[in-house]
């Protein structure tokens, strides 16, 4: 490609409305435009990296056995009513209506279309297993877009869908669908982690997401220092402490805090160390409570895991804290007076608070603490549950190795959602035994705009983007000095950009007048891996210049041999 | 691809509700299947299809130096009401509203997108010509859709548009994006015309649509004997005679016809030939005529042309019949007695009937003709015009041969634009003269999906489809017979497969426990262009059998030259 006939639309100056890095440097580097709020055009330069990584995953994925269909991005509403999710799903689904005024979605994903699609299809065991996809753009109307095709409103997925005759099949293309996972982000060259999953709203037993690790994801991971394990925080389990509570060394007593609102303020104020106060919380209770809230305490130094609160069967689901006046009116005072002793509401308590001793909470009455308290002594230990986030150097749950907390960005997910659909939509097959029997049905999803994104954050410095080669827009930049002055450089790029063509490698060929700086820090930014200068000073020694964009090293190569040399860099 | 591992989904029954053969064998080879009014699912064989025709017009457009972009499904209302579209287009322009009450379309078109993204990149004269495409899905809310993907709501084109400085620019690009929509058309091995068309409501000065030909064809086309003119009968021109009017014979008399309400009527119950009669119709009137209505009159056996006649300055556009109490009103009677004589509102004659000779035509008078009517002699000659469609052996407006009339689907147009959107829409570049100047621009559209309705329209038999090589779901089938109880048959498919597979080739290999004649239909409904049978009887011989789907020939080959064979049939 050369640039005179192409659309570079690189920026000098880095939008005001550009949050993170990636959405900065798609706008400077000329990938992308915001055509509405969350809605962005492709332009060239994005949309030859989006195709490299759509190519990538979907060669995977048949190399993996699964087989492409496509799915309309309109679907009848009919079908989310038969799951209950017309209902369910929040306004992030768009729901339209047609000129007869019929109902129907922009479809954020299509489990529903797929699982109708199958039942129709597919009559027997013996043609199971099934494992289809697709690479579709989908929409889920985000109530604040943000960080541009980070959180857009529309977006491509390559979503696949398996249907098995029982779990065991479902295990065996969820392991199989895992290693395709991690291919296809090795083949794209990003430092990515498979990590333990909680299964959310879409439902199942079984659920990995796969991250590419960089500073500004929204994620934590927690993974083993000595083992593969690796699991979302919302999912790694803390585990119990080995150790038992040690025996009480102080008595309960009751202490004026009238200042005290926080745990900072109680540990500045009175000087208890923060290992020996709690946090007690009140969220709605679920109908299997007979109480209204149910309290929860986790240590003074830990965070409460919403996700693993939101799984306690007492609770109700989706998670709503307790207002203060319900509080106040069952418990007798306020948020930073709250704890056990006295307590007429169920009681859940963290793993790691139930090896506590002598330790300080609220006393229910407004200003008021008690310390030294002690289970079974003071007041009954609660129900016991893991509902605290991990933290650097808890041990892994794997048993091997202590945990750490790097970010990622998520940008594949793969599920087993066993029944969850099947069961609803009545997607059956004839079993062996000649009886209809509810198809078990896998999920895997990668965001394909959303990797471009994260490829960024992850590979990018104070110039630009630094592409691996795999995902580049060009593999290589021909950037020649003043080649409208000097015939013998116009000669020397053109038979170097005619010879790189036919070896079948993407090449940019900077054929503008414009400055050699312009150039070079245009191609930084866009961030193409290889760039070979072509100029008179060089020539004169019979060599071209190459210039690696990682490394930022620029290495004489002598002419004759630049191809060859390309190759090796490339491959 | 092996059919165990593939959805087949071939259906014996032709469904009930596919109108034309195109949408029953897709149905019945398993490439589309419904989901709702106009919205298709496309299964894994109708998808390859699209894919190889989506490549195909890929790589013609790169070659033709249209650079790739893709815009957003969902566009802001804002745009279309810049042009104007958001009132003038219908409600096959789905309006929508997200979850914040902003309207937005789900695009049918890109032209006021990618109008607002050149108007914000490209700022300068040097920047152009600029061409740019995407393979996007696109929507249209038809009244009725029917046809299968034919006339589907969801569906996917190509879209290209140019910006020019100037028009001989745009016609140059225009040429050069003729010639790359043959090459596409001529890859895929159809049979195709380029035919001159009307710009309807999209506007601008040149057009072409490129048609498949076939009997099943919506459109008619007309095309010179003897050169390369064809046009859409839309716009095909019936040129003037060139003999002028006979010299009156007759004199003009009034003959009762009271059971003449139509051409046929006259002419059976007069004994008038058709070739003197005339039709007059009436038409609502346009702001330049003082007139409410507007006579236009063709020869009794011709066809009013209605893209001509709305053409015409008189008359409304849209093109709107005058209701009859109007016509009655203003012209002493109805319809079947309406002629020249003694009209009070304009009258615009068709090039054929300004040379007509003692010719019949209604009195205005009900029940009433006169016959023997003579232009000048009897009535002014009004307006002449073409308005008429051509019929076979008109001479050709090239000034070469006759026409002749065959029919097509459109699966492409290109139009010459003009600056119909960037002036409205404010699309300006510094020229040369650092004076901001309009932009010139082109558009360009293939139905992607059409294409492979059309396809089959123009290529199937009895047995089913039958793909041209270019764009077939799979190149080769290899069928073995009875695989599962012969071990040879089974390794000599399965080393067959694997070869031609290692050699770049589309195999789908019908590993199914089927009866051969099973088999051997799906692959010819299917309409795989090659077939290997691979059977003991042919290999006790030393031979498979090759089977050439559209001559239907099968032919022994020789067990070790089949791979060379396949080659040099493929090729």
């Amino acid at each position: 490609m050369r640039t005179s006939k192409y659309l570079l639309s690189t920026l000098k100056e880095t939008p005001n409305d550009a949050e993170i890095t990636s959405h900065q440097l798609m706008l400077r580097a000329g990938m992308i435009r915001k055509l509405a709020s969350g809605l962005y055009t492709w332009l060239p330069t994005g949309l030859r990296v989006l195709r490299k990584v759509e190519n990538i995953v979907r060669e995977e994925m048949n190399h993996a056995g699964s087989v492409e269909t496509l799915m309309p991005v309109v679907q009848p509403s009919e079908l989310w009513q038969e799951t209950g999710r017309w209902d369910k799903f929040g306004p992030e689904l768009l729901r339209i209506a047609d000129r007869h005024d019929r109902s129907f979605v922009l479809g954020p994903t299509h489990e529903e279309v797929i699982t109708d699609m199958v039942r129709n299809e597919v009559k027997s065991y013996k043609q199971l297993p099934m494992n289809l996809f697709q690479i579709q753009t989908k929409f889920r109307d985000e109530v604040r877009p943000r960080f541009g095709v980070m959180r857009s409103r529309e977006f491509i997925m390559k979503d696949a869908y398996s249907f098995h005759l029982d779990k065991a099949s479902l295990q065996e293309t969820y392991a199989e669908m895992h290693k395709a996972y991690c291919n296809v982000f090795n083949r794209m060259g990003l430092d990515f982690r498979p990590v333990l999953a909680d299964t959310g709203s879409i439902g199942g037993s079984g659920s990995h997401e796969f991250h590419v690790l960089a500073q500004s994801g929204e994620d934590l991971i927690a993974s083993s220092t000595d083992s593969d394990y690796a699991a979302n925080i919302e999912k790694a389990e803390a585990v119990a402490p080995q150790a038992q509570a040690d025996a009480p060394t102080q008595t309960m007593t009751q202490v004026a805090t009238p200042n005290a609102k926080t745990i900072a303020d109680l540990v500045s104020q009175h000087g208890i160390a923060i290992e020996k106060t709690v946090k007690t919380l009140f969220f709605k209770a679920s109908d299997a409570v007979e109480a209204p809230i149910v309290a929860l305490m986790v240590r003074g130094d830990h965070e409460l895991n919403e996700v693993k609160a939101e799984h306690l069967p007492e609770i109700a689901s989706p998670l709503e804290m307790a207002e203060e006046e319900e509080i106040r009116a069952i418990v007798g005072a306020g948020p930073g007076s709250l704890g056990p002793i006295g307590l007429t509401v169920p009681l859940i308590v963290d793993r790691a608070v139930a090896v506590m001793s002598d330790f300080g909470a609220g006393a229910n009455i407004d200003g008021q603490h008690y310390f030294g308290i002690n289970w079974g002594r003071d007041v009954e230990l609660g129900q016991v549950a893991d509902i605290r986030n991990v933290v650097e150097g808890d041990p892994s749950p794997c048993g091997h190795g202590t945990l750490q907390l790097t970010r990622g960005i998520e940008v594949g997910h793969i599920f087993q959602l066993g029944d969850n659909y099947s069961e609803k939509m009545k997607a059956t097959v004839l079993g062996p035994d000649g009886k209809s029997q509810v198809m078990q049905m896998g999920c895997y999803g990668i965001g394909i705009t959303r990797v471009v994104a994260a490829a960024i954050e992850q590979n990018h410095d104070k110039f630009g983007i630094i592409w691996p080669d795999a995902i580049a827009p060009f593999q290589v930049a021909i950037v020649p000095m003043n080649m409208h002055k000097s015939e013998r450089v116009k000669a020397a790029a053109e038979k170097l950009y005619a010879e790189l063509t036919a070896a079948g490698i993407d090449v940019l060929f900077d054929d503008r007048k414009e400055r050699p700086g312009v150039m070079f820090s245009d191609m930084e930014l866009i961030g193409i891996p290889h760039t070979i200068i072509i100029g008179d000073r060089s020539m004169d020694e019979g060599n071209f210049e190459y210039k690696h964009r990682r490394t930022g090293e620029k290495t004489p190569v002598a002419m004759d041999s630049i191809i060859e040399h390309i190759h090796s860099v490339i491959a």
